[in-house]
């Protein structure tokens, strides 16, 4: 019996609360500072921004947050998501290994995003906004947020990085066939837009620029809001019911893991999948290892500075401890767009300052050749983004296989890549490249950071 | 509560067998005739083409036939696929409809077409081929024996029309990131291929065509098979998963259908889900209206006759008794390429000609409607083929409305349009036309039917 194995359980197991590692942790992460005045910010700094409910998660240190009804009434529809003992790819690998992994593609947009779209959604709605403002890049969280704004009877006005805008035209018809409106980002739809603009007219954007865009249309216009899809806590804080889950179902299986596995771009997938498994070990539970898995080409956990910067380009977000490439560094072109962002989540990069988790950067070529290797053995084809967790996952099986040791390993595939065959062509091709960044650059960005004490 | 609900069944409801309708006819299918003597048709003559499982299968009058246990064992990935009661679009309608839709685009390809790729490749594999070589349209059949292929470790070559192996690279990508070849049709690799590119070198090709080119290579090559993903009693059989799952979930929804809606190309989604319900009420059950939904541009159903055809335009296929629009019929070019076939699956012809089953036509467009109304209140975006079992549906739940009534309305979702974006983009930007073909063409290609008695 070598067959794919999957545990499924019945909707009664959606998980009712979101876990706040927050409430967990021996220290607490660092203060957010107020960009002007570099004092710690409060609730009413983030008011324009957010309605209060999402700001008191932001912060809060309660250990379990109640998921609303209707919330967990739109989980339903795809959740409790598969997860899977990978027993064809252990075939394949011929590793002793046990290799599990938890299955977020099943979601409407196809990834782990619709998790805190929906929730996110829903608090908006409640708190009487009209519209949402968002920046994307590839466009998983744009059409999650699109996805959840139709469910929620919400507008959606989403940034699209302008690249990806004029390379990916089929996430962006997928927001649109929600009812979204999409803007190639710079645009002259904002102040800070058009300034852009007015230097660089043939700017292709970048994640920072959309986000300061989202941001400045959500404080301009008392009907709006901003949202944002990884990075800060309460974002994090809703995939956790990925973690939860599969505790659970690892259970069904009589296994836990020896390692857990997740790719980090902002941070939030990876924060869903393990930090219920971090939670666990640390209120005296079994010892994991964690690994986050980062592209080479946009390093922040690996190359980046542990300091206080700006989430977006144009100085408009508030300033957070993370580890950072600098908010002006340019990440080269690489496939996996939604990995492209200069910083960390603030929690997640905590965490790795108190050594609970490990990093690990691989070029994007490898990640792809562990992703074929998945699809040809397990059937689903990852996400660009995803392939980064397959390849630390293949790595430690592969290593159980040197050593002759059957380890638990459990990985969060967060999408698959029906979107994204342009870059599986590009590899066969052979024309997909491991561009890197220029050191002098990356040095520059890190100089230029802002200047604060802590 | 207006939100979408999910029935779910654990991995042990997942049937144990597929129901085969041709027990519970009151009248047989005719047979398949030799195209060279016109007689039916033995299974030595099909044995170069087909495993002697599936021939079996193709003229069996048991009604239950065991699906193996490595089937299953591949089944369990995906299956149970959920059944869901739309009550949003229920709400956005606002009709007292009962509407269902059983959801096949879970499976790691996006849709229902794994079902049947999965035991065909099976038998291959267990009758010793070492290749299978088939045709694709769209390319939803091909990226689903590809699959199959991979995880039964058989060499899978697939002729794609080579308008879409143009138009839809993404499709391709899959097949070959399973590792299938993917060959544009008409080729030169066979005597067919390049006898069509003598007299046409820039052609376009058809489905017809690529079945003729699959064919030639299964008969002249020893340790290459055939395999078909419509039409032919044994895809049927395969997908009759779909109808015996719905049937089970509805109990839990304490429902039964008063319509089954599925859209039809082959005929095979269609099958899945209708057959089931139709073998109920054959054995006293429940009268149910079953509704097969075809593209107005390819109206095989509603404008085709009932008369012997080739199933391919070389020639090289038994004759069958059909709704056919002649195996010279070209359609305009749209976009469910999974419809675009001259005939009708016999044993679906057959049910038709009993009065067992309505069926109706649609332009393209109208269905998009549909599937943009769906996409918004469901948040899933269908496939254009899909888009027109959601038009049919659509138009049920508005009578109820109109009507005043409740009925239960069952369709089948039977894939994403992920790989279907342009299609969207189009209609969007009002590029999609309800291109028609031309009345005097088919008025030839059915003048051109052979002359066979019955």
């Amino acid at each position: 019996m070598t067959d794919t194995i999957k545990y499924t359980l019945p909707e009664s197991a959606i998980p009712k609360h979101w876990y706040n590692l927050a409430a967990d942790l021996p220290a607490p992460p660092p203060p957010v500072l107020h960009p002007g005045t570099l004092k710690p910010i409060g609730p009413d700094d983030l008011a324009p921004l957010f309605p209060l409910v999402l700001i008191q998660q932001e912060v809060s240190t309660e250990r379990e947050i109640e998921i609303p009804g209707p919330v967990r009434d739109v989980y339903r529809q795809w959740r409790v998501t598969p997860l899977y003992r990978a027993r064809r790819l252990e075939a394949a690998l011929q590793t002793p290994a046990r290799i599990y992994y938890k299955y977020e593609g099943v979601s409407p947009a196809g990834s782990h995003k619709p998790n805190t779209a929906v929730a996110q959604a829903f608090y908006n709605k409640e708190a009487g906004a009209k519209r949402i403002a968002t920046e994307t890049g590839a466009g998983q969280w744009g059409s999650s947020l699109a996805f959840a704004g139709a469910v929620f009877g919400l507008e959606v006005q989403v940034f699209m990085v302008r690249v990806s805008y004029n390379q990916k035209p089929y996430r962006r018809a997928l927001m649109e066939t929600y009812g979204a409106r999409c803007i190639a980002s710079p645009s002259s739809e904002t102040q800070y837009g058009r300034s852009v603009l007015a230097e660089h007219p043939d700017s292709n954007g970048s994640l920072g620029i959309a986000i300061s865009e989202a941001v400045e249309v959500a404080a301009s216009c008392d009907d709006t809001k901003y949202a944002l899809g990884s990075v800060l806590n309460h974002v994090l804080l809703h995939q956790t019911v990925i973690g939860q889950e599969a505790i659970a179902q690892l259970a069904l299986a009589d296994d836990y893991p020896d390692v857990v596995v997740g790719c980090t771009g902002g941070g939030s997938n990876f924060a869903g999948i393990a930090f219920p498994f971090i939670g666990e070990q640390l209120r005296g539970g079994k010892k994991v290892r964690v690994v986050a898995v980062e592209p080479a080409a946009c390093p922040s956990l690996t190359r980046g500075r542990y300091a206080y910067d700006f989430g977006d380009t144009g100085h408009l977000t508030p300033l957070t401890k993370m580890h950072t490439l600098g908010s002006t560094f340019m990440p080269p072109g690489f496939h996996a767009g939604g990995l492209r962002y200069h910083g960390m989540a603030p929690l997640v990069s905590h965490i790795k300052e108190l050594g609970l988790i490990e990093a690990r950067a691989y070029p994007q070529t490898q990640c792809f050749e562990a992703g074929v290797t998945f699809a040809r053995a397990e059937g689903i084809v990852p996400a660009p983004e995803a392939n980064h967790a397959v390849k630390g996952a293949i790595d430690e099986a592969l290593r159980c296989r040197e050593e002759g040791v059957s380890r638990a390993i459990l990985f969060n595939l967060c999408g698959h890549g029906h979107f994204d065959m342009q870059a599986y062509t590009d590899y066969f091709a052979g024309k997909l490249v491991d561009a890197s960044y220029d050191e002098k650059e990356l040095a520059m960005a890190l100089a230029g950071l802002p200047s604060v004490a802590g």
